[in-house]
């Protein structure tokens, strides 16, 4: 605040002459940006507008729209006189028009699609294909150049744009906030990244909250706050906010001007102050921009007796009907030429050249900075052997770990084979140390702008685990940093991923997009660790239980999502590694931290892994080359434990039931192969499950889901599976899976249930299976914890299964 | 911010013997929240504390607890002093040990639960029972006394404290905020809820932002911020903070009293100023409480050399392993015994009568505010009669409406019915009028206390309609309102409603455990609107389309959630009544409010709603007694015109061809009756479905959830779902219907391909159907719109059909 810089003080730094070019630029967007609402020909109104040269159907958002192109002017000088390296958030993704057209007049547009040209030819085509089939989204989409933001869904351009700048020194994320989406809870929280961003090491983000006013029927909160308190709550933010605020064109341009020139003399000397000494200073400052500009603006005042400019009747399409109301007709007619397309287009309806000259070069133009088509700038992540941390597993069941904390160690070592290159980090709400992924902390620490006390651990201004209460904030900072070419990993706990469902489903859905277009590199997948989860909520109980996110997840496209349930360690680590290798995916996976059994050896592991399903030889009873009477199947750490002890005890008290175990990683396997690159062929899934034995399959999750997995397969009406039934609370680890059904007893009493013949056989087991349960309720309530018999049982079966029996 | 009381001077209100009750009683909560967290025997320690008496799993969270304790024993003195009508939120759900102990010592707790006497015996098992198998769980939950928030997961204290707070314009919500709960989007947009909040007609929130400066294993970001930028933070969002810091007990108690004191004051001035003249103020600048005090206040300061009181070492359970720990035993016996038991309680156990004394009384007290139990309070909506309001429909398809709009007529009667008893409220992201609900309008406005200009439409201090572009603060205000005991409807675009996935998730745990809570009265139904759904986002496209929510809610137990489907006005007429009438329950429409055909009377309506499910005889051919040869089944508005439409080419082409026409409105009736209590019985689902011919099903959303729903009816194999498939952009209705094939053309052409033999028998019919998709593709590309036959359909069989055809 206090580098008053000489230019600080030069409130109109535009000359006549450069007024008047910014002014036809910005008249240029808006009519391009108009012309793609409504117009399918006549391109520059070279004849009289008819009807028929209008749009049959009017889609698409006005109101937004020349606020956006208006910073979008302003931040192309902006670069051009600092050489700044900058992209450009569109938090109003309405204003997809305003984003098109920039890049159109920019020249980026007709690079990427040389079909949209840029003549009266390419000018009809651009207009044509703006929400019309086969063309392009009404919003700032993945077909938007310069683009990393879909601003369908509200609330993340801001925390997309941290997540941007983070590890981008020299980079400018100019992001602007409408004041619709400044209402939603993930955008009131964002403005606290900025306690996350370091000035020497991480890049700039300024923040452009516009301010027209309304939504979509309504005046917005902050539209009608007073300065002073908008002000004081961006002081409180942590910002120092500057204001421009107005209509008339020419006192605008040379406020936006004067402003951006104030704003970049300031973060250059944040940048100066902290990179002198980095030490001294904590969190700086940052500048950000309040906008105040009408809504629709320089659009009709009226029509039909109604306000619309600086109203919400300019939000979408301000007038309906054009062609089918010739004063519509006229008044689009007169708006559209109030621009002077004749002054902004030569005879072939090419920008002028004074005007082009306007645009930043080559990748300086924000449609061409790489940054915003982050593929083009990924690097492979270097990974550790994973060979080399795994657990020993000598015997299975005769080795107790913590999965996640091997993963941890796998995570410490991603951290430390990519320090330098700085494109990895990990991401949690508070939870890193809770995940057991704490030796991450050997190589580095969570990143902490604020002040740093003696007694304080693991805080440092340079570190590379970001967290916050948020998992809105983890999610967005995380998409912002893989959009832009980077690496990273999500730790969350299982219940509260669905506070970020919705974020999960949009960034699908860009990938989806993205994926069809040639000129999108791929990205980096996000990788989730569900942990902590719904089987193991000892401190805190039901309101911390819900395995759902995977039937959110399985409802996405395919070739975008994987879910993997690995039941130990070295599964765990092999799952780990896979992820880190794959690009354009969402990869989830749900692991317990506590101490479990160890199944497999690190081989073992990745063969198990590998085929992501597979017959577990050494549990199953079926080795004398007949069909099993019975599969017993699981997917996940808990239903694998208790399905190997349920087996335990069918095992010891029915040695001639023949039983196959087997054990589901990767849970796409079980559909279709038709539906997922990852599906079993149906003669292999027959192989595994038999075509007509009963499958006892103990679930992680919702049972539904494996149902609608399978439920083409041939023997899909004799699988019956176990999993959550929305039954829990705070108590024993044991009592959860018991209250749901899960537990080794009812997973033994439904194989008697199900194999034919053995209820009557085996009633007296079934009725000792009864008996247990209800010692065991009264076990946890008389002494708080399980019965020593479930605390202590490991699988007996080691030595005998490895000497053949 | 004027009225400046000469209470306000009153530094120090306590004199030395008030002052040292006060203490004393919140050292007996803190006394009761330490026991409970370790405690299984012993619990005045009146012998000697052995490892014996101490549980053996150490379960809870006792950082926030004396911070909550201190507020709420302050609270208690200013019921007392000001008589107010209060409710206790605690965000910091993880305190629920204070909430007990308070509770607990105020005499509530005993009162619901008479086997925890207040005596030493109620004291074992309160202690005993706490995170223990068969007793409570650790945070506030639905079984806590006075709470109607379960702190698990965090961001919705301070909204469901407003929604608590609407149209009660005695009540007091007091709202503790947790410094990690402020760090999330829904917190965070939270506070700006003042601006909805009328202070003639609704009640005070009091806002306790409680910063004791830790999350798990972090600080937390506004409690490492500087007072003056808090300061200013809560300036700008519209409130006048007072700061009340320490950690020296009486300076606090006298600090708190004191800033309680000013609270009350100010609140009073501003509810009289706004009652005297309520036009000319608009929003008044309510008080907030900013508390600093120490994590694990008063807890011991070190533990094996660490730091703990003041860290976030204190946030769980400060010690482990104090069985095993001799050390850790007696620091846990010098703790307890530094609040004095002995000073606390008489030899029986109970407390002693000079601190009881300084509880409320009767329904003053925290926990025993009806408000809390807002069932208790609830009163019967006055519904319309709503076949006064039905849609004329002489023959299926003669009529056009928009469903969405006939619904507002009937929530505007709803609205005009309950004005005097101001218990109905309409919430919505910005999106009634975008909803076509806008009727209600007629009787009520949006409640806006912002500034209100001359060209504004529909907003006042005295709306009904709340208005926020923040899907969380929606469903936050409506929860808070509902728990509260009265009524209210939510209208969301449908994709957006995942935004509130895990808020809805909690809402329906919150429901379900408090239906086996008899003391719990029932509250009204959360229901949803969803509309401007996946079929129609003609102005949005990708982003804008998703309808997986109803899987989401598929997973929740079959007693709390239903999901209904009308494809028409009528039937959404019936459904809206249906739903207004229910209570304890999650329900979930989907309905289009675009223009569409009519299918049914009222009276046809209402018999076809009842059951939920039925054949539609008027547009089926299997009229000759036998079993069809087909069933065409649909749910959801846009199916159910494809699938009439594919119904009617087939009975044009093939009119030998025997068609049932089956129509869902109620999901639930596809579930098995022992899943579901709407399951239709295996032998009527069989009846509809046939046993064995194939079914061609249209869905509304992801066709997964048919096959999850049906997965064990007899004829499930032969359902063969069409639904959305991920597919999607800006484009005409049309063409994104045949995007995902389920438009009329991939509808007939399954059936042709399903039905025995008649894929051959009908190949010319299926070669002019995909000819009829080329036609449309190129069609939409060249004009924009989808062809006239598309726009121009309609059901034409209605007077043949009528006729005995």
């Amino acid at each position: 605040m206090n580098d008053h810089s000489p230019a600080e003080t030069r409130r109109e730094p535009l000359d006549a002459a450069e007024l008047h070019l910014i002014d036809r630029y910005w008249k240029a967007a808006n009519y391009l940006s108009v012309g793609q609402i409504y117009l399918l020909d006549n391109p520059l109104l070279r004849e009289p507008l008819k009807s028929e040269h209008v749009k049959p159907r009017l889609l698409g958002h006005w109101g937004t729209t020349p606020g956006l192109n208006f910073i979008y002017v302003h931040l192309n000088r902006a670069i051009r006189a600092h050489d700044l390296n900058a992209i450009y958030i569109c938090g109003p993704g309405h204003g997809g028009p305003g984003m098109v057209a920039n890049t159109y007049l920019e020249g980026t547009y007709s690079e990427i699609y040389p079909n949209i040209s840029r003549d009266t030819a390419g000018l009809k085509k651009l207009f044509r294909q703006f929400s019309f089939p086969g063309g392009i989204p009404s919003h700032a989409a993945p077909e938007t150049p310069g683009s990393i933001h879909e601003g369908g869904e509200l609330g993340y351009a801001l925390v997309h744009a941290y997540g941007a700048a983070l590890d981008n020194p020299d980079l400018v994320v100019a992001c602007v906030v409408g004041d619709g989406e400044a209402e939603t809870g993930p955008l009131a929280a964002s403005w606290h990244s900025n306690k996350f961003l370091n000035p020497v090491s991480d890049g700039v983000v300024l923040p452009i909250l516009h301010l027209n006013g309304y939504k979509i029927a309504n005046p917005t909160i902050l539209g009608r706050m007073s300065d002073e308190e908008l002000r004081s709550l961006f002081i409180g933010y942590g910002y120092e906010p500057f204001f421009v605020e107005g209509e008339e064109p020419a006192a605008m341009h040379q406020a936006m001007a004067a402003t951006l020139e104030t704003v970049a003399h300031r973060i250059r000397a944040i940048k100066t102050r902290a990179r002198e000494s980095a030490e001294l200073h904590g969190r700086p400052r940052w500048p950000m921009i309040i906008l105040r500009s009408p809504k629709g603006w320089t659009g009709p005042k009226e029509i039909d007796g109604k306000k619309v400019e600086g109203f919400w009747r300019s939000h979408q399409v301000p007038m309906s009907n054009v062609r089918g109301n010739e004063a519509h007709l006229r008044i689009l007619e007169d708006w559209m030429k109030s621009y002077g397309p004749d002054d902004l287009f030569d005879e072939k309806g090419t920008l002028k050249p004074e005007l082009a000259a306007l645009a930043p070069e080559g990748s300086r133009r924000m449609g061409a900075n790489p940054h915003a088509n982050g593929g083009l700038l990924r690097r492979e992540l270097k990974l550790p052997d994973f060979h080399t941390l795994a657990v020993e597993v000598k015997e299975p069941g005769g080795t107790i770990a913590e999965a996640t904390r091997v993963m941890g160690v796998y995570l410490r070592e991603v951290l430390r084979l990519n320090a330098e290159e700085r494109n990895f980090r990990v991401v949690g709400p508070d939870e890193t140390t809770s995940n057991r992924l704490d030796a991450v902390f050997d190589v580095t620490e969570r990143v902490w702008m604020e002040g740093i006390e003696p007694y304080d651990v693991h805080l440092a201004h340079e570190g590379r685990v970001m967290e916050i209460l948020s998992e809105h904030l983890c999610q967005g900072w995380l998409e912002g940093y893989l959009l832009t070419g980077r690496h990273g990993f999500f730790s969350c706990y299982e219940a509260f991923i669905h506070i970020i469902d919705s974020m999960f489903n949009q960034h699908a859905k860009w990938l989806k997009a993205s994926r069809e277009l040639g000129w999108r590199r791929p990205i980096s997948s996000l990788n989730y660790l569900l942990t902590s989860h719904v089987w193991r909520q000892d401190h805190n109980g039901f309101s911390h239980q819900d395995p759902g996110f995977l039937d959110l997840v399985a409802n996405k496209k395919a070739d975008t999502v994987r879910i993997y349930l690995p039941p130990d360690a070295n599964t765990l680590l092999w799952v780990t590694d896979h992820v880190l290798r794959t690009y354009n995916r969402i990869n989830v996976i749900v692991a317990g931290k506590q101490p479990a059994p160890q199944w497999l050896s690190m081989e073992a592991a990745a063969n198990h892994c590998e085929a992501g399903i597979g017959i577990w030889e050494w549990a199953s009873t079926d080795h004398d080359g007949e069909e099993p009477d019975l599969v017993m199947a699981c997917a996940g750490d808990v239903p694998t434990l208790e399905t190997l002890a349920a087996v335990d005890i069918l095992r010891q008290a029915l040695p001639n039931l023949r039983i196959r175990v087997v054990n589901v990683v990767d849970l796409m396997t079980l559909q279709p192969k038709d539906v997922h690159p990852h599906g079993l062929p149906d003669r292999e899934f027959d192989g595994i499950f038999t075509t007509n034995k009963p499958v006892v399959f103990a679930y992680h999750g919702y049972p539904a889901l494996i149902h609608r997995l399978t439920y083409s397969r041939t023997n899909h009406a004799n699988i019956h599976v176990h999993g959550f039934q929305e039954e829990g609370t705070t108590t024993t680890p044991f009592d959860m899976v018991v209250l749901n059904e899960l537990d080794r007893f009812h997973l033994a009493m439904a194989a008697i249930d199900w194999v034919p013949g053995l209820a009557v056989k085996a009633a007296h087991l079934r009725q000792q299976l009864r008996d247990k349960l209800t010692q065991h309720k009264l076990y946890v309530c008389e002494h708080g914890e399980d019965m020593p018999e479930i605390q202590e049982w490991s699988w007996p079966y080691k030595t005998a299964a490895n000497a053949g029996d």
